[in-house]
Protein backbone atom coordinates (compact mmCIF):
# COMPACT_ATOMS: atom_id res chain seq x y z
CA UNK A 1 0.00 0.00 0.00
CA UNK A 2 1.14 3.64 -1.11
CA UNK A 3 0.15 5.25 1.57
CA UNK A 4 0.41 8.92 0.22
CA UNK A 5 -1.22 8.14 -3.04
CA UNK A 6 -3.62 6.29 -1.05
CA UNK A 7 -4.23 9.34 1.32
CA UNK A 8 -4.62 11.78 -1.78
CA UNK A 9 -7.17 9.52 -3.42
CA UNK A 10 -9.47 9.47 -0.07
CA UNK A 11 -8.91 13.30 0.14
CA UNK A 12 -9.85 14.13 -3.46
CA UNK A 13 -12.89 12.01 -3.09
CA UNK A 14 -13.82 14.39 0.09
CA UNK A 15 -12.83 17.13 -2.09
CA UNK A 16 -15.51 16.39 -4.95
CA UNK A 17 -17.90 15.56 -1.96
CA UNK A 18 -18.04 18.66 -0.11
CA UNK A 19 -18.41 20.26 -3.65
CA UNK A 20 -21.57 18.28 -5.03
CA UNK A 21 -23.27 18.10 -1.45
CA UNK A 22 -22.86 21.82 -0.30
CA UNK A 23 -25.47 24.76 -1.61
CA UNK A 24 -24.17 26.33 -4.69
CA UNK A 25 -22.39 29.31 -3.54
CA UNK A 26 -24.96 31.60 -5.24
CA UNK A 27 -27.71 29.87 -3.78
CA UNK A 28 -29.45 32.64 -2.32
CA UNK A 29 -28.89 34.36 0.47
CA UNK A 30 -25.66 34.47 -1.58
CA UNK A 31 -23.26 35.88 1.28
CA UNK A 32 -24.33 33.42 4.05
CA UNK A 33 -23.47 30.30 1.31
CA UNK A 34 -20.59 31.76 0.53
CA UNK A 35 -19.33 32.12 3.92
CA UNK A 36 -20.08 28.07 4.19
CA UNK A 37 -18.11 27.21 1.45
CA UNK A 38 -15.26 29.74 2.47
CA UNK A 39 -14.96 27.91 5.83
CA UNK A 40 -15.41 24.49 3.87
CA UNK A 41 -13.19 24.81 1.53
CA UNK A 42 -9.97 25.98 3.59
CA UNK A 43 -8.71 22.80 3.58
CA UNK A 44 -6.93 21.10 6.15
CA UNK A 45 -6.32 17.34 6.44
CA UNK A 46 -9.93 16.18 5.89
CA UNK A 47 -8.89 13.62 8.82
CA UNK A 48 -12.33 13.38 9.96
CA UNK A 49 -14.23 12.14 6.36
CA UNK A 50 -11.06 10.23 5.45
CA UNK A 51 -11.55 8.03 8.37
CA UNK A 52 -15.17 7.55 7.42
CA UNK A 53 -14.61 6.31 3.50
CA UNK A 54 -11.59 4.50 4.73
CA UNK A 55 -13.62 2.87 7.49
CA UNK A 56 -16.31 1.61 5.33
CA UNK A 57 -13.95 0.72 2.67
CA UNK A 58 -12.54 -2.07 5.24
CA UNK A 59 -16.75 -3.39 5.03
CA UNK A 60 -16.06 -3.64 1.48
CA UNK A 61 -17.93 -0.12 0.69
CA UNK A 62 -15.83 1.13 -2.53
CA UNK A 63 -18.63 2.88 -4.05
CA UNK A 64 -19.82 6.59 -3.21
CA UNK A 65 -22.20 5.44 -0.61
CA UNK A 66 -19.93 7.00 2.30
CA UNK A 67 -19.62 10.47 0.56
CA UNK A 68 -22.61 11.70 2.29
CA UNK A 69 -21.68 10.68 5.46
CA UNK A 70 -18.44 11.80 5.16
CA UNK A 71 -19.40 15.48 3.81
CA UNK A 72 -21.64 15.69 6.95
CA UNK A 73 -18.90 15.07 9.54
CA UNK A 74 -16.43 17.64 7.90
CA UNK A 75 -19.90 20.01 7.22
CA UNK A 76 -19.97 19.64 11.47
CA UNK A 77 -16.58 19.68 11.89
CA UNK A 78 -15.57 22.95 10.22
CA UNK A 79 -19.15 24.84 12.05
CA UNK A 80 -17.23 23.63 15.43
CA UNK A 81 -13.94 25.67 13.83
CA UNK A 82 -15.83 28.43 13.01
CA UNK A 83 -17.40 29.20 16.13
CA UNK A 84 -14.59 28.34 17.95
CA UNK A 85 -12.40 30.75 15.73
CA UNK A 86 -15.02 33.66 16.58
CA UNK A 87 -14.39 36.84 19.50
CA UNK A 88 -15.95 35.59 21.85
CA UNK A 89 -14.26 32.37 21.82
CA UNK A 90 -10.60 31.64 20.89
CA UNK A 91 -10.46 35.02 18.95
CA UNK A 92 -8.59 33.71 16.32
CA UNK A 93 -7.54 35.64 12.96
CA UNK A 94 -5.62 32.76 11.01
CA UNK A 95 -7.13 29.27 10.68
CA UNK A 96 -4.82 26.74 8.01
CA UNK A 97 -3.15 29.62 6.89
CA UNK A 98 -5.75 32.48 5.76
CA UNK A 99 -8.51 34.68 7.30
CA UNK A 100 -10.71 32.72 9.63
CA UNK A 101 -14.64 33.26 8.42
CA UNK A 102 -15.79 35.95 10.98
CA UNK A 103 -12.37 38.03 9.54
CA UNK A 104 -13.08 36.90 5.79
CA UNK A 105 -16.98 38.25 6.53
CA UNK A 106 -18.17 38.94 9.72
CA UNK A 107 -19.62 37.66 13.03
CA UNK A 108 -22.90 37.60 12.42
CA UNK A 109 -22.15 35.73 8.95
CA UNK A 110 -19.75 33.65 10.37
CA UNK A 111 -22.01 32.61 13.28
CA UNK A 112 -24.85 32.11 10.87
CA UNK A 113 -22.76 30.02 8.53
CA UNK A 114 -21.80 28.03 11.48
CA UNK A 115 -25.06 27.28 12.60
CA UNK A 116 -25.79 26.43 8.66
CA UNK A 117 -23.25 23.72 8.54
CA UNK A 118 -24.30 22.40 11.59
CA UNK A 119 -27.95 22.05 10.26
CA UNK A 120 -26.73 20.70 6.70
CA UNK A 121 -24.61 17.94 8.23
CA UNK A 122 -28.26 16.12 9.47
CA UNK A 123 -30.04 17.64 6.23
CA UNK A 124 -27.82 15.64 4.62
CA UNK A 125 -27.96 12.81 6.30
CA UNK A 126 -31.64 12.49 6.70
CA UNK A 127 -31.85 13.36 2.40
CA UNK A 128 -28.70 10.85 0.99
CA UNK A 129 -29.96 8.17 2.39
CA UNK A 130 -33.59 7.81 1.70
CA UNK A 131 -33.58 4.16 0.92
CA UNK A 132 -31.98 3.08 3.48
CA UNK A 133 -34.15 4.59 6.72
CA UNK A 134 -32.59 2.34 9.34
CA UNK A 135 -28.84 3.47 7.94
CA UNK A 136 -30.35 6.96 7.91
CA UNK A 137 -31.64 6.93 11.34
CA UNK A 138 -28.55 5.20 12.93
CA UNK A 139 -26.16 7.29 11.24
CA UNK A 140 -27.68 10.73 12.45
CA UNK A 141 -28.11 9.04 16.42
CA UNK A 142 -24.41 8.71 15.92
CA UNK A 143 -23.53 11.96 14.94
CA UNK A 144 -26.27 14.00 17.33
CA UNK A 145 -24.91 12.26 19.82
CA UNK A 146 -20.89 12.55 19.15
CA UNK A 147 -21.83 16.38 18.66
CA UNK A 148 -23.84 17.18 21.31
CA UNK A 149 -23.81 18.72 25.09
CA UNK A 150 -22.10 15.73 26.62
CA UNK A 151 -19.43 15.31 24.13
CA UNK A 152 -18.13 17.77 21.65
CA UNK A 153 -20.10 21.13 22.46
CA UNK A 154 -19.85 19.84 26.39
CA UNK A 155 -15.84 19.44 25.72
CA UNK A 156 -15.45 23.24 24.04
CA UNK A 157 -17.36 24.35 27.22
CA UNK A 158 -14.87 22.83 29.43
CA UNK A 159 -12.28 23.73 27.25
CA UNK A 160 -13.16 27.65 27.70
CA UNK A 161 -13.88 27.41 31.40
CA UNK A 162 -10.20 25.67 31.79
CA UNK A 163 -8.62 28.63 29.95
CA UNK A 164 -10.13 31.03 32.51
CA UNK A 165 -8.69 29.01 35.14
CA UNK A 166 -5.36 28.25 34.53
CA UNK A 167 -5.20 25.13 36.96
CA UNK A 168 -6.97 22.90 35.25
CA UNK A 169 -6.72 19.03 36.84
CA UNK A 170 -5.90 15.68 34.45
CA UNK A 171 -9.30 14.53 34.79
CA UNK A 172 -10.66 17.85 33.33
CA UNK A 173 -8.13 17.93 30.55
CA UNK A 174 -9.09 13.98 30.13
CA UNK A 175 -13.23 15.37 30.00
CA UNK A 176 -11.84 18.17 27.30
CA UNK A 177 -9.74 15.38 25.16
CA UNK A 178 -12.01 12.52 25.14
CA UNK A 179 -15.30 15.13 24.06
CA UNK A 180 -14.21 18.09 22.06
CA UNK A 181 -11.70 16.05 19.49
CA UNK A 182 -11.97 12.12 20.41
CA UNK A 183 -15.96 11.72 20.39
CA UNK A 184 -15.90 13.42 16.23
CA UNK A 185 -13.15 10.37 15.11
CA UNK A 186 -15.07 8.12 16.72
CA UNK A 187 -18.08 9.08 15.25
CA UNK A 188 -16.51 9.12 12.20
CA UNK A 189 -14.80 5.48 12.04
CA UNK A 190 -18.11 4.23 13.22
CA UNK A 191 -20.36 6.06 10.94
CA UNK A 192 -18.12 4.44 8.31
CA UNK A 193 -19.01 1.06 9.88
CA UNK A 194 -22.57 1.70 9.78
CA UNK A 195 -22.94 2.39 6.03
CA UNK A 196 -20.38 -0.84 5.77
CA UNK A 197 -22.93 -2.85 7.77
CA UNK A 198 -20.31 -3.60 10.41
CA UNK A 199 -21.52 -6.01 13.31
CA UNK A 200 -21.94 -4.42 17.46
CA UNK A 201 -17.69 -5.90 17.50
CA UNK A 202 -16.46 -4.29 15.05
CA UNK A 203 -18.72 -1.28 15.60
CA UNK A 204 -16.88 -1.62 19.25
CA UNK A 205 -13.22 -1.69 17.73
CA UNK A 206 -13.98 0.96 15.88
CA UNK A 207 -14.89 3.29 18.40
CA UNK A 208 -12.33 2.53 20.78
CA UNK A 209 -9.71 3.04 18.01
CA UNK A 210 -11.21 6.70 17.47
CA UNK A 211 -10.87 7.24 21.00
CA UNK A 212 -7.37 6.71 21.39
CA UNK A 213 -6.57 8.15 17.60
CA UNK A 214 -8.47 11.09 18.74
CA UNK A 215 -6.68 11.25 22.17
CA UNK A 216 -3.27 10.61 20.10
CA UNK A 217 -4.14 13.53 17.84
CA UNK A 218 -4.95 16.23 20.52
CA UNK A 219 -1.92 15.25 22.37
CA UNK A 220 0.43 16.21 19.49
CA UNK A 221 -1.15 19.27 18.71
CA UNK A 222 -0.69 20.49 21.87
CA UNK A 223 3.01 19.18 21.37
CA UNK A 224 3.09 21.16 18.30
CA UNK A 225 1.18 24.80 19.96
CA UNK A 226 3.88 24.17 21.92
CA UNK A 227 6.89 23.73 19.45
CA UNK A 228 6.28 24.72 16.03
CA UNK A 229 5.75 28.45 14.21
CA UNK A 230 3.17 29.91 12.72
CA UNK A 231 4.17 29.28 9.61
CA UNK A 232 4.03 25.31 9.59
CA UNK A 233 1.27 25.54 11.44
CA UNK A 234 -1.08 27.67 9.32
CA UNK A 235 -2.81 28.83 12.31
CA UNK A 236 -1.38 31.35 15.23
CA UNK A 237 1.48 29.35 16.95
CA UNK A 238 1.97 29.59 21.18
CA UNK A 239 -1.32 30.65 21.16
CA UNK A 240 -2.14 27.69 24.39
CA UNK A 241 0.46 28.71 26.53
CA UNK A 242 0.05 32.82 25.64
CA UNK A 243 -4.05 32.04 26.88
CA UNK A 244 -2.22 30.04 30.00
CA UNK A 245 -4.01 27.08 28.79
CA UNK A 246 -3.60 23.95 30.49
CA UNK A 247 -2.29 21.43 27.90
CA UNK A 248 -0.58 17.82 28.29
CA UNK A 249 2.46 19.36 27.84
CA UNK A 250 2.04 22.15 30.40
CA UNK A 251 0.62 19.36 32.72
CA UNK A 252 3.13 16.85 32.11
CA UNK A 253 6.03 18.00 30.34
CA UNK A 254 6.78 17.96 26.79
CA UNK A 255 8.61 14.45 27.23
CA UNK A 256 5.79 13.23 29.03
CA UNK A 257 3.06 14.00 26.40
CA UNK A 258 5.15 11.99 23.83
CA UNK A 259 5.08 8.81 26.12
CA UNK A 260 1.30 9.83 26.07
CA UNK A 261 0.68 10.03 22.58
CA UNK A 262 2.57 6.68 21.70
CA UNK A 263 0.36 4.88 23.95
CA UNK A 264 -2.72 6.15 22.64
CA UNK A 265 -1.13 5.41 19.07
CA UNK A 266 0.00 1.54 20.23
CA UNK A 267 -3.95 0.89 21.53
CA UNK A 268 -5.35 2.61 18.29
CA UNK A 269 -3.58 0.59 16.24
CA UNK A 270 -4.46 -2.91 18.26
CA UNK A 271 -7.64 -2.09 18.22
CA UNK A 272 -7.73 -1.58 13.92
CA UNK A 273 -5.93 -4.45 13.61
CA UNK A 274 -8.15 -6.53 15.22
CA UNK A 275 -10.92 -5.40 12.53
CA UNK A 276 -11.68 -7.16 9.34
CA UNK A 277 -10.49 -6.10 5.87
CA UNK A 278 -7.13 -4.58 4.91
CA UNK A 279 -6.20 -2.09 7.79
CA UNK A 280 -3.08 -1.23 6.68
CA UNK A 281 -4.36 2.55 5.43
CA UNK A 282 -5.83 2.98 8.80
CA UNK A 283 -2.60 1.99 10.67
CA UNK A 284 -0.39 3.98 8.50
CA UNK A 285 -2.80 7.28 9.03
CA UNK A 286 -2.54 6.55 12.89
CA UNK A 287 1.56 6.30 13.21
CA UNK A 288 1.58 9.25 10.68
CA UNK A 289 -0.22 11.67 13.10
CA UNK A 290 1.88 10.79 15.65
CA UNK A 291 4.71 10.91 13.70
CA UNK A 292 4.26 14.55 13.44
CA UNK A 293 4.70 15.53 17.17
CA UNK A 294 8.43 14.03 17.27
CA UNK B 1 -64.54 23.85 22.89
CA UNK B 2 -62.99 26.01 25.39
CA UNK B 3 -59.78 27.81 23.80
CA UNK B 4 -57.94 28.84 26.61
CA UNK B 5 -58.47 25.16 28.26
CA UNK B 6 -57.58 23.96 25.63
CA UNK B 7 -54.12 25.99 25.01
CA UNK B 8 -53.57 25.36 28.92
CA UNK B 9 -53.42 21.84 28.54
CA UNK B 10 -51.46 21.57 25.38
CA UNK B 11 -49.05 24.33 26.81
CA UNK B 12 -48.67 22.25 29.76
CA UNK B 13 -47.96 19.02 28.12
CA UNK B 14 -45.23 21.23 26.46
CA UNK B 15 -43.92 22.22 29.86
CA UNK B 16 -43.60 18.74 31.38
CA UNK B 17 -42.20 17.21 27.77
CA UNK B 18 -39.01 19.74 28.17
CA UNK B 19 -38.36 18.99 31.58
CA UNK B 20 -38.04 15.66 30.58
CA UNK B 21 -36.39 15.84 27.37
CA UNK B 22 -33.76 17.65 28.29
CA UNK B 23 -30.88 16.74 30.15
CA UNK B 24 -30.72 17.68 33.48
CA UNK B 25 -29.25 21.10 34.37
CA UNK B 26 -26.55 19.00 36.55
CA UNK B 27 -25.49 17.26 33.80
CA UNK B 28 -21.56 17.72 33.09
CA UNK B 29 -20.90 20.23 32.19
CA UNK B 30 -23.27 21.80 34.21
CA UNK B 31 -22.90 25.38 33.13
CA UNK B 32 -23.89 24.13 29.43
CA UNK B 33 -26.54 22.42 30.69
CA UNK B 34 -27.93 25.42 33.46
CA UNK B 35 -27.48 28.20 29.86
CA UNK B 36 -29.61 25.22 27.71
CA UNK B 37 -32.48 25.08 30.36
CA UNK B 38 -32.51 28.38 31.30
CA UNK B 39 -32.80 29.11 27.28
CA UNK B 40 -35.59 26.92 26.99
CA UNK B 41 -37.67 27.84 30.55
CA UNK B 42 -38.04 31.66 29.71
CA UNK B 43 -41.45 30.65 28.80
CA UNK B 44 -43.09 32.34 26.09
CA UNK B 45 -46.40 31.20 23.79
CA UNK B 46 -45.11 27.96 22.90
CA UNK B 47 -46.61 28.44 19.77
CA UNK B 48 -45.08 26.02 17.69
CA UNK B 49 -44.49 22.86 20.03
CA UNK B 50 -48.56 23.82 20.62
CA UNK B 51 -49.42 23.83 16.82
CA UNK B 52 -47.41 19.84 16.70
CA UNK B 53 -49.36 18.18 19.41
CA UNK B 54 -52.44 20.02 18.27
CA UNK B 55 -52.03 19.04 14.55
CA UNK B 56 -50.85 15.46 15.78
CA UNK B 57 -54.41 15.44 17.57
CA UNK B 58 -55.97 15.90 13.97
CA UNK B 59 -55.31 12.74 12.68
CA UNK B 60 -56.25 10.74 16.28
CA UNK B 61 -52.51 10.98 18.17
CA UNK B 62 -53.94 11.68 21.72
CA UNK B 63 -51.12 9.84 23.34
CA UNK B 64 -47.24 11.27 24.22
CA UNK B 65 -46.07 10.44 20.31
CA UNK B 66 -45.62 14.01 18.90
CA UNK B 67 -44.10 15.08 22.54
CA UNK B 68 -40.36 14.77 21.37
CA UNK B 69 -41.09 15.96 18.38
CA UNK B 70 -42.92 19.27 20.27
CA UNK B 71 -39.96 19.56 22.63
CA UNK B 72 -37.34 19.17 19.14
CA UNK B 73 -39.28 22.41 17.44
CA UNK B 74 -39.03 24.16 20.97
CA UNK B 75 -35.21 23.48 20.98
CA UNK B 76 -34.59 24.43 17.50
CA UNK B 77 -36.57 27.93 17.98
CA UNK B 78 -35.29 28.44 21.19
CA UNK B 79 -31.54 28.05 19.74
CA UNK B 80 -32.43 30.50 17.14
CA UNK B 81 -33.42 33.23 19.53
CA UNK B 82 -30.07 32.68 22.03
CA UNK B 83 -28.03 33.22 18.66
CA UNK B 84 -30.28 36.09 17.15
CA UNK B 85 -30.40 38.02 20.88
CA UNK B 86 -26.07 37.92 20.94
CA UNK B 87 -23.88 41.25 20.27
CA UNK B 88 -23.32 40.01 16.78
CA UNK B 89 -26.92 39.71 15.47
CA UNK B 90 -29.65 42.30 17.49
CA UNK B 91 -27.40 42.79 20.54
CA UNK B 92 -30.80 42.58 23.11
CA UNK B 93 -30.74 42.20 26.51
CA UNK B 94 -33.93 41.45 27.29
CA UNK B 95 -36.27 38.51 26.08
CA UNK B 96 -39.57 37.39 27.09
CA UNK B 97 -39.23 40.12 29.95
CA UNK B 98 -36.08 38.76 31.27
CA UNK B 99 -31.92 38.82 30.75
CA UNK B 100 -31.14 37.30 27.73
CA UNK B 101 -28.94 33.70 28.24
CA UNK B 102 -25.88 35.84 26.85
CA UNK B 103 -26.89 38.85 29.82
CA UNK B 104 -27.49 36.25 32.31
CA UNK B 105 -24.65 33.94 31.57
CA UNK B 106 -22.03 35.08 28.84
CA UNK B 107 -21.50 35.54 25.15
CA UNK B 108 -19.55 32.01 24.71
CA UNK B 109 -21.94 29.70 26.91
CA UNK B 110 -24.22 31.36 25.31
CA UNK B 111 -23.24 30.63 21.52
CA UNK B 112 -22.87 27.07 22.97
CA UNK B 113 -26.30 26.44 24.58
CA UNK B 114 -27.79 27.92 21.63
CA UNK B 115 -25.46 25.20 19.45
CA UNK B 116 -25.86 22.26 22.08
CA UNK B 117 -29.84 22.75 21.67
CA UNK B 118 -29.84 23.11 17.80
CA UNK B 119 -28.18 19.53 18.43
CA UNK B 120 -30.31 17.93 20.62
CA UNK B 121 -33.28 18.59 18.53
CA UNK B 122 -31.90 16.21 16.01
CA UNK B 123 -30.37 13.34 18.55
CA UNK B 124 -34.28 13.81 20.38
CA UNK B 125 -35.96 13.35 16.96
CA UNK B 126 -33.48 10.28 16.42
CA UNK B 127 -34.16 8.58 20.31
CA UNK B 128 -37.46 8.98 20.52
CA UNK B 129 -38.65 7.40 17.31
CA UNK B 130 -36.69 4.46 17.11
CA UNK B 131 -39.30 2.10 16.88
CA UNK B 132 -40.40 3.63 13.59
CA UNK B 133 -37.12 4.80 11.54
CA UNK B 134 -39.10 5.80 8.44
CA UNK B 135 -40.78 8.40 10.28
CA UNK B 136 -37.40 9.60 12.38
CA UNK B 137 -35.96 9.85 9.24
CA UNK B 138 -39.35 11.91 7.67
CA UNK B 139 -39.63 14.40 10.97
CA UNK B 140 -35.47 14.86 10.61
CA UNK B 141 -35.30 15.95 7.14
CA UNK B 142 -38.77 17.88 7.55
CA UNK B 143 -36.84 20.18 10.59
CA UNK B 144 -33.55 20.12 9.09
CA UNK B 145 -35.06 21.70 5.82
CA UNK B 146 -37.17 24.42 7.36
CA UNK B 147 -33.73 25.69 9.73
CA UNK B 148 -31.35 25.23 7.17
CA UNK B 149 -29.46 27.86 5.03
CA UNK B 150 -32.60 28.26 2.29
CA UNK B 151 -35.09 29.21 5.37
CA UNK B 152 -34.80 30.07 8.60
CA UNK B 153 -31.04 30.64 8.77
CA UNK B 154 -31.13 32.03 5.52
CA UNK B 155 -34.12 34.32 6.65
CA UNK B 156 -31.96 35.45 9.35
CA UNK B 157 -29.26 36.71 7.33
CA UNK B 158 -31.49 38.59 4.64
CA UNK B 159 -33.00 40.31 7.71
CA UNK B 160 -29.70 41.26 9.05
CA UNK B 161 -28.51 42.90 5.49
CA UNK B 162 -31.70 44.57 5.19
CA UNK B 163 -30.99 46.30 8.96
CA UNK B 164 -27.74 47.42 7.44
CA UNK B 165 -29.79 49.05 4.42
CA UNK B 166 -32.93 50.64 5.53
CA UNK B 167 -34.73 50.01 1.91
CA UNK B 168 -35.52 46.81 2.14
CA UNK B 169 -37.80 45.51 -0.66
CA UNK B 170 -41.21 43.67 -0.29
CA UNK B 171 -39.72 40.68 -1.72
CA UNK B 172 -36.76 40.74 0.25
CA UNK B 173 -39.46 41.42 3.28
CA UNK B 174 -41.51 38.72 2.06
CA UNK B 175 -38.41 36.45 2.08
CA UNK B 176 -37.25 37.04 5.49
CA UNK B 177 -41.11 36.37 7.04
CA UNK B 178 -41.42 33.19 4.77
CA UNK B 179 -38.05 31.86 5.79
CA UNK B 180 -37.11 33.53 9.08
CA UNK B 181 -40.79 32.94 10.63
CA UNK B 182 -43.33 30.67 8.56
CA UNK B 183 -40.51 27.67 7.75
CA UNK B 184 -40.88 26.84 11.49
CA UNK B 185 -44.84 27.32 12.16
CA UNK B 186 -45.16 25.13 9.05
CA UNK B 187 -42.50 22.36 10.29
CA UNK B 188 -44.37 22.59 13.37
CA UNK B 189 -48.01 21.52 11.74
CA UNK B 190 -46.16 19.36 9.15
CA UNK B 191 -44.47 17.15 11.75
CA UNK B 192 -47.75 17.32 13.65
CA UNK B 193 -49.31 15.63 10.61
CA UNK B 194 -46.42 12.85 9.81
CA UNK B 195 -46.79 11.63 13.60
CA UNK B 196 -50.23 11.45 12.68
CA UNK B 197 -49.81 9.71 9.72
CA UNK B 198 -51.36 12.26 7.40
CA UNK B 199 -51.77 11.84 3.72
CA UNK B 200 -49.58 14.03 1.24
CA UNK B 201 -52.99 16.30 0.88
CA UNK B 202 -53.39 16.40 4.23
CA UNK B 203 -49.48 17.41 4.73
CA UNK B 204 -50.31 20.32 2.18
CA UNK B 205 -52.83 21.88 3.85
CA UNK B 206 -50.65 21.96 7.13
CA UNK B 207 -48.32 23.77 5.16
CA UNK B 208 -50.24 26.02 3.62
CA UNK B 209 -52.07 26.61 6.76
CA UNK B 210 -48.52 27.27 8.23
CA UNK B 211 -46.82 29.52 5.75
CA UNK B 212 -50.20 31.77 6.28
CA UNK B 213 -50.11 31.25 9.57
CA UNK B 214 -46.48 32.31 10.37
CA UNK B 215 -46.84 35.52 8.05
CA UNK B 216 -49.68 36.56 10.21
CA UNK B 217 -47.49 36.09 13.09
CA UNK B 218 -44.68 37.91 11.60
CA UNK B 219 -46.90 40.68 10.46
CA UNK B 220 -48.86 41.24 13.85
CA UNK B 221 -45.23 41.18 15.71
CA UNK B 222 -44.48 43.79 13.67
CA UNK B 223 -47.34 45.66 14.51
CA UNK B 224 -46.95 45.29 18.07
CA UNK B 225 -43.13 46.33 17.86
CA UNK B 226 -44.85 49.48 16.53
CA UNK B 227 -47.46 50.04 18.87
CA UNK B 228 -46.61 48.53 22.27
CA UNK B 229 -44.34 49.22 25.32
CA UNK B 230 -41.56 47.16 26.54
CA UNK B 231 -43.45 45.70 29.52
CA UNK B 232 -46.63 44.68 27.21
CA UNK B 233 -43.98 42.58 24.76
CA UNK B 234 -41.77 41.14 27.53
CA UNK B 235 -38.73 42.02 25.19
CA UNK B 236 -37.83 45.60 24.14
CA UNK B 237 -40.19 47.80 21.94
CA UNK B 238 -39.46 50.32 19.18
CA UNK B 239 -36.28 48.38 17.77
CA UNK B 240 -37.15 47.77 14.84
CA UNK B 241 -38.22 51.53 14.11
CA UNK B 242 -34.82 52.54 16.26
CA UNK B 243 -32.88 50.12 13.92
CA UNK B 244 -34.27 51.47 10.56
CA UNK B 245 -35.16 47.92 10.28
CA UNK B 246 -37.92 47.64 6.76
CA UNK B 247 -41.59 45.76 8.08
CA UNK B 248 -44.80 45.63 6.97
CA UNK B 249 -45.56 48.60 8.74
CA UNK B 250 -42.67 50.62 7.49
CA UNK B 251 -43.24 49.68 3.83
CA UNK B 252 -47.15 49.73 3.59
CA UNK B 253 -48.16 51.47 6.67
CA UNK B 254 -50.17 50.26 10.08
CA UNK B 255 -53.61 49.95 8.54
CA UNK B 256 -52.49 47.56 5.12
CA UNK B 257 -50.62 45.46 7.50
CA UNK B 258 -53.71 44.94 9.68
CA UNK B 259 -55.52 44.13 6.14
CA UNK B 260 -52.46 42.01 5.06
CA UNK B 261 -52.59 40.12 8.28
CA UNK B 262 -56.51 39.48 8.34
CA UNK B 263 -55.93 38.14 4.58
CA UNK B 264 -53.59 35.70 5.88
CA UNK B 265 -55.58 34.39 8.53
CA UNK B 266 -58.38 33.95 6.20
CA UNK B 267 -56.29 31.62 4.14
CA UNK B 268 -54.73 30.08 6.58
CA UNK B 269 -58.23 29.34 8.26
CA UNK B 270 -59.91 28.17 5.18
CA UNK B 271 -56.71 25.63 4.80
CA UNK B 272 -56.70 24.28 8.37
CA UNK B 273 -60.32 23.95 7.79
CA UNK B 274 -59.95 21.82 4.95
CA UNK B 275 -58.44 18.82 7.13
CA UNK B 276 -59.90 16.02 8.82
CA UNK B 277 -60.76 15.84 12.31
CA UNK B 278 -61.55 18.56 14.99
CA UNK B 279 -60.06 22.22 13.96
CA UNK B 280 -62.17 23.80 16.07
CA UNK B 281 -58.50 24.51 18.35
CA UNK B 282 -56.31 25.24 15.54
CA UNK B 283 -58.71 28.00 14.26
CA UNK B 284 -59.53 29.03 17.17
CA UNK B 285 -55.57 29.93 18.19
CA UNK B 286 -55.20 31.70 14.32
CA UNK B 287 -58.04 34.11 15.50
CA UNK B 288 -56.58 34.92 18.56
CA UNK B 289 -52.79 35.46 16.81
CA UNK B 290 -53.74 37.90 14.76
CA UNK B 291 -56.19 39.44 17.23
CA UNK B 292 -53.16 40.67 19.10
CA UNK B 293 -52.11 43.06 16.55
CA UNK B 294 -55.39 44.53 16.85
Amino acid sequence: MNFAAELSRHVSRVETGLNLHLPAADTRPARLHAAMRYAVEGGGKRLRPVLTLAAAELFGVTDDAALPAAVAIECLHTYSLVHDDLPCMDDDDLRRGRATTHRAFDEATALLAGDALLTHAFALLATAYTDRPALAHALIAELAEAAGSRRLIGGQMEDLQAEQKSDATADELEFIHLNKTAAMIEAALVMGGLIGGANEDALGSLRLAGRDLGLTFQIVDDILDATADTATLGKTAGKDAKAGKTTYVKLHGLAAAREFAAAHTHRAVAALESLPGDTAFLVALTRELVARGK
